[in-house]
């Protein structure tokens, strides 16, 4: 009687990891998002009963009814694994259903995945730390939580790459605070569409003109100059190859 | 004629990815850090070449010799990997590698890793971020970069979560600096020792001991409210499980 909280990677299988791919194999039930992709789903055993989430009518967006869902299936099922894009604790709200799942008395067992907060980056060539650059790195969420949304003001901050999750619906208010906040319109961005899925596409240019970008979610934004940086060959979805200048 | 930049993840060897362990289990030569764990070193296939630049004497902290090394391996080997403990572009300076590489005309290829920052802080039981304790997250190194040191006081930030990497010898001076900034001095502070190895150990405490503090390299340090929970159960190295208080 445990429940796996997993994450599933930014999409590719082949990044998920192997601890993810054998309670695929092995699961009894599997509760998993909308944004799961299908080539992962395609790893879960034939047996093994599906909920999705993110499209069953009125249970989207209410994580309540996903705790009850998973509470309730914990209770009867001996291995229940709720699989969650990218990595259960960073953002994705995997520590909230520990703490249900834990107060309801059942067994909980995390395992990390890779965030699209970094696979994004990555596989458009940027590294989000680099020598000269970036000695660090901030991720922060666009969208609002609890009602409120990110003072982006307080996070400009020249030596840090800053990734937005969620961010391309608030791109122009978020590009305004950085300016705000004190960094320059030049500073280079870059924005990654479908990291890791075969639509991956990225766009790049500047703070400036991060708010009039034509880009779509679900989109990473990086910011900082690393993201104009180019760097090795993208995993599977390689179209071009370029040494930074 | 491929050089792989591959993560290895934090060192339990079923949090590889899919595709690290069928890089290890085809590479021609392998060059890999002191950090990487012997489980996944095991992976690799009998018949590869080894190159430790972590022992080699000599060659231990010269990023000059170790691109060198990669350099005159991708010329004469098909299938080069670069392994790396984390994520290659999570710290780690796999950008500085991939751009010296692409100098030389060689093709690379960046596979991403599960980066200790994220594990360290899941696999003790801690989510990066949370509602109502975080809405995001910075990640930067304690040690010296180029000369310098990161300037905590401008990352106290109350409603972020701080994770430091390298940071354990000169943790005094950060939560110095982080008071000095405007942190509580009884903001949470989790120290995540050998993070998914059979040595983790995970001490808790807050900013005002963190100085005192008897750890050990290598070492995650968590700063912020999230720091005092311990959710769910940890994969393979359970010793206790604990509800959230």
């Amino acid at each position: 009687m445990t429940v796996y909280l997993v994450g599933a990677g930014p999409g590719d299988a082949d990044l998920l990891t192997i601890r993810a791919a054998q309670l695929l194999a092995s699961a009894d039930v599997v509760v998993h998002d909308r944004l799961v992709s299908s080539e992962v789903l395609e790893l879960i055993n034939r047996s093994a009963q599906r909920f999705d989430v993110g499209k069953v009518p009125g249970l989207s967006h209410s994580q309540t009814r996903i705790n009850e869902l998973l509470v309730s299936l914990g209770r009867v099922h001996g291995r229940v694994v709720r699989l969650k894009g990218g990595d259960p604790f960073v953002f994705g709200r995997g520590g909230e259903e520990a703490e249900v799942l834990a107060s309801a008395g059942l067994e909980v067992e995390i395992v990390p995945g890779i965030t699209s907060a970094f696979a994004g980056p990555l596989l458009a060539g940027i590294p989000v730390t680099h020598r000269g650059l970036s000695h660090g790195v901030t991720i922060v969420t666009g969208s609002m939580v609890q009602g409120s949304t990110v003072d982006f003001t307080s996070l400009a901050n020249n030596d840090l790459t800053l990734v937005v999750l969620m961010g391309v619906q608030r791109r122009a208010v978020i590009a305004n605070e950085l300016l705000e906040g004190g960094l320059n319109s030049a500073t280079p961005v870059a924005v990654v569409e479908w990291a890791s899925t075969d639509q991956q596409r990225t766009v790049r240019s500047t703070l400036a003109q991060l708010g009039s970008l034509d880009v779509r979610s679900p989109a990473v934004l990086v910011i900082g100059a690393v993201a104009a940086l180019e760097l090795g060959r993208i995993t599977k979805f390689a179209s071009s190859f370029a040494a930074s200048s």
